[in-house]
């Protein structure tokens, strides 16, 4: 098998997909940048001193930008852990037909997170859903990776 | 060398061993998100408006929380770059079993950090030497890659 | 041309760039530990209460701690972004030269915006451009990657 085609290869769908699924979720979490600039520039809410030179303020936080912070750490803290379950995943030889399924599950559960947390807020329990369905996507692929490779 | 093994595959020892740890410490990592919320729910210290709705409370901040919330933080800052660091490190074709041992000196390391920091407080140096030897750990691994491959 | 040279393989030039300067920017995110440190001992401003027993001061915050870490935190932010849409765009097999080229500009670009948040305060736009054209290259690296592997 592995000489046919190995897993780390261009050649093996399985990890062309995971490479666009990480690369959209790369770019997801490089929008919250200019996202959290932008809540910076409409509330004049800068973190210091030499942003704020010619605007003639004083560095502050502003309730707007800290809820973009926030989505922004939390993403952080769980689409990078899922490059690397995910990663591990792959190497377990799983049907590209589930794992793909669970890569667009995961990716659709943290735009959605970002939706509900940081764009338009909709009240509990849409984030808490979105985080858990992404999160239990992780933890299964790391579990799954972890006994494959113990 | 490189045709009777390639280093990023399967049939190989180091880099299985190395999923399986970057697994654990992906694991690792992302316990610490319920373990937050148990301590949001507990201290009834929540971040967002929507959160706390039901509960009749405003949004706080709770030390106990904060502290789970820097060890996260602590963890993205260098479990992350030994991610990166080991990856770069099995390159360099190392030994098998010194690279083992490196691997599993820094997933220790980042586990006791974990329990001296966010689950039961010991006094320092407990949580600065762990945070030291994972830190080491990762430079030496980081600055091997380096001078293997400038 | 994928049997004659792998791209995930340390045969294939690029990929030995791709980890050469993986691993310089993880080693320089691992740098802004220590400078943490050095802010929080010079300034006697610690997180924890078990950090400062022996200093008899209460934990505090200082604003020169505070900026040492946003520069590490928009560090993860960007560099981890870095290393997964870079990792997809090696993988479309990119001139050699091109890749270096925007290797070293991200890798100079976020040495720069370390030098000028935390080290020596310069007046913006320093730091504004310096992140924004790490930015760049790496907005532009993942949607390579995601249109080659859509």
């Amino acid at each position: 098998m592995e000489k046919m085609a190995p897993i780390l290869s261009i050649e093996n769908e399985l990890f062309r997909i995971y490479i666009f699924y990480a690369c959209v979720l790369a770019l997801k979490v490089l929008i919250m940048s200019p996202l959290t600039a932008m809540h910076r520039f409409k509330n004049k809410a800068f973190a210091n001193p030499e942003d704020v030179v010619t605007l003639k303020v004083k560095p502050k936080i502003h309730e707007d930008v800290e809820r973009v912070r926030r989505a922004h750490l939390n993403d952080l803290e769980n689409i990078v852990m899922f490059f690397v379950a995910s990663f591990g995943y792959i190497l377990t030889n799983p049907s590209v037909g589930f794992a793909t399924m669970l890569f667009r599950i995961f990716t659709a559960s943290r735009i959605i997170h970002t939706l509900v947390y940081a764009v338009y807020v909709i009240p509990q329990p849409a984030r808490a859903l979105a985080c858990a369905t992404g999160y239990a996507v992780t933890v299964y692929m790391a579990i799954q990776a972890i006994l494959h490779f113990i």
